[in-house]
């Protein structure tokens, strides 16, 4: 008789985005003509620079001739895309990794869940509060959690409160922990961590043997010259750090798939037998095994983001998604609502107002706005009273979705 | 203090694949001007269908112009692909399998190693011997496992021989098991399953509530009518079965990267609470997590195998391989050398001469042909005395291969 993960069956049901999606399309149901403007899921909306486009094209072209035709290629990502990551995310400031220690990947999401098996059973997680779902539901379906409470809460995790009293960035657990997932800037809240800030926690996880895992997926979206774009920026984070970044969000490829994932050669564990093991050598044996790289086409697009067009186009996009997020902040704080985020990332993280729940705030917005966002409180307890807005959008959309919340103000503050 | 997944530390450090490379760079290095032939991977060496490669193009030019920019997908794949494949992979052939029981994915390998991941850490698991060392290393790395011993072989797997003798064809085992791998046509036998001997499977998998992993990526190799393409052609496999299929070797996708898993709504399993568990939802659960979906402008691609051109051409493509291969049968029966499988299949699975062991047929071959094939050894304890030759190359190149083994069979077999 099969045995099932049971894991799963611990999972909350209601899961975010689509309660969301059930919320919204009731709405659209009763009320067919309301022009509904989404800013709520992460996902690009504008079209892949031409440096990508021209690239893969190419590549695909390279396929139709026996001579040029790539088949299996390395699991880890091919050494040309590797080198430019390298030199240019990675070496240009001032963080030593290493292209071999590089691997590329279709998604971010992939990696973070994926992660977990290289690490063992008995190990203390540590999340924000709020959080990326991602990370708490892929450490429930490995067993490292037990059953959630009425909040959501999760017994085993231990949770991180971000608020607006620690400006975003979560203090220092009272006990040990091992494995800790922080992302910044952040999602959802857009906050970001400096160069002291992360320093605290590179310190505090090379002392007490834990490993952090650093999602810089927003990094490109960072505007002021002092934050760090990767936690190798830190000093001692080779010794403790597994960083994931995408190209999702900087270049666009949200459906064209790809990521990376860094796993410094220096991070060593002791195993119980007291040999010492490179995580490194399990995440490319993982990856070996349980994957087969990234489609040449796609790797061949994502080369191009740094080429010179290629880095313009991108600064360009993410130029246009952050004045989006200006938009969103100034005509709502305009409105007399309090904001946080948006400056270094593509995320505004709303205060509602006059003490509402977020979902109440969701429903009011959905109904007399017809603008669709995402709850704070989706995100985990600490997230109550927030609001999640998308920079991600058309300017046309931004625009038309904040006159709508200005001119309906007073009924959805209400 | 971080705790990693020891289960890593069983593998065995040989992996097949590796120590080829190792052997043939050894060789290389010795003998700069010998001109190697490798037909030792499988992996294909002829351009992507021109059906593909136009459905490529367009989608990449799509993602250009904001009204038919795509983002995210669904996780489980785009529905106008997903409905193809049900009709004409499956529906065409009888088999009732919904578009929605498809998963879109970017291998077979990621899939046949993900899907331990629904199932509980109690399973007794059955692989056939020889065996595609993936589906062995990934139940290590799950901890399905105990130790590697001498041969190769884990403690707690059950291993099922496959050898001249029962027509490589796996007998039932004696005691119960619950998750059973099988692959027809078979990596690396090249043998096939008729309908009655997967009829064996699918009742007892039924009569034992156990699943039946079945790796299908080599159905388009088939051309004797009367054998099953899909385990769905069993009365019963509904109840009991999960198939992998791939673009990789029919359309050539090694290196573009596309997949499918099924997973039928009626598997269903019994929790330990006594509730019925759907194997599909928890797959579902797992994809939606873990993954984001497969490349929109791959999924295009894959898409164009279905069309008439895509189906012409690809139909070449699986020609072209098995006409090698029938060169490869003839050439090494005529010089004395018993030969298996390559009718159905693009491998074909020689009987060593003499009573050679594969490597030392291996090393011969590389030293005396300049040819590289797999040593059946490699694949499992019941491989010995085997080896693997495979028919994805250019006709010069196996002709040519096939040449140098005759005039030098006197040294090779000696």
């Amino acid at each position: 008789m099969v045995n099932i993960n049971e894991n799963y069956l611990k999972l909350k049901a209601g899961y975010l985005f689509p309660e969301i999606a059930r919320r919204v399309s009731a709405f659209a149901e009763a009320h067919p003509d309301a022009p509904i403007i989404k800013l709520g899921i992460g996902d690009v909306t504008e079209p892949l620079p031409e440096a990508c486009r021209a690239a893969m094209i190419t590549a695909v072209e390279e396929m139709g001739d026996r001579a040029t035709f790539k088949g299996y290629g390395p699991e880890q990502g091919y050494g040309w895309l590797r080198e430019k990551i390298a030199a240019q995310d990675f070496q240009a400031r001032g963080c030593e990794i290493d292209a071999s220690e590089i691997f590329i990947s279709d998604g971010s999401k992939c990696d973070s869940g994926n992660i977990l098996e290289i690490f063992g059973p008995i190990n203390r997680i540590a999340v924000t509060d709020p959080v990326y779902p991602v990370y708490v539901d892929t450490n429930v379906m490995a067993g490292n959690t037990g059953s959630a409470s009425e909040d959501g809460k999760y017994a085993g995790l231990t949770y991180l409160p971000m608020t607006a009293e620690n400006n975003f960035v979560p203090e220092l657990p009272e006990g040990k922990v091992d494995l800790i997932y922080l992302c910044f800037p952040n999602n959802p809240t857009g906050a970001t961590a400096s160069k002291a800030a992360l320093k605290k926690w590179v310190d505090y996880a090379n002392a007490n043997g834990s490993i952090i895992l650093f999602d810089a997926a927003y990094e490109a979206f960072i505007t002021e010259a002092e934050l760090p774009h990767s936690i190798y920026e830190i000093e001692g984070a080779r010794q403790c750090a597994i960083e994931f970044r995408s190209f999702s969000k900087n270049a666009g490829f949200t459906g064209t798939r790809c990521a990376l994932t860094v796993v410094p050669k220096s991070l060593k564990i002791k195993a119980s037998d007291g040999s010492e093991v490179a995580l490194h050598k399990l995440w490319n044996r993982r990856q070996s095994t349980k994957f087969n790289g990234v489609s040449y086409i796609v790797q061949r697009g994502a080369e191009a983001v740094y080429s010179e067009a290629g880095q313009a186009q991108i600064q360009a996009l993410v130029s246009f998604y952050l004045e989006n997020a200006k938009i969103i902040r100034n005509r709502l704080t305009a409105a007399g609502i309090q904001v946080h985020g948006g400056v270094n990332a593509p995320y505004v993280w709303v205060q509602t107002p006059d003490g509402l729940s977020s979902w109440d705030f969701f429903d009011k917005l959905l109904y007399n706005a017809n603008v669709v966002g995402t709850p704070g409180s989706g995100f985990g307890a600490a997230g109550e009273g927030y609001f999640r807005i998308s920079a991600f959008n058309s300017r046309d959309n931004v625009t038309e979705a904040m006159d709508r919340i200005t001119k309906k103000f007073s009924a959805i503050a209400a």
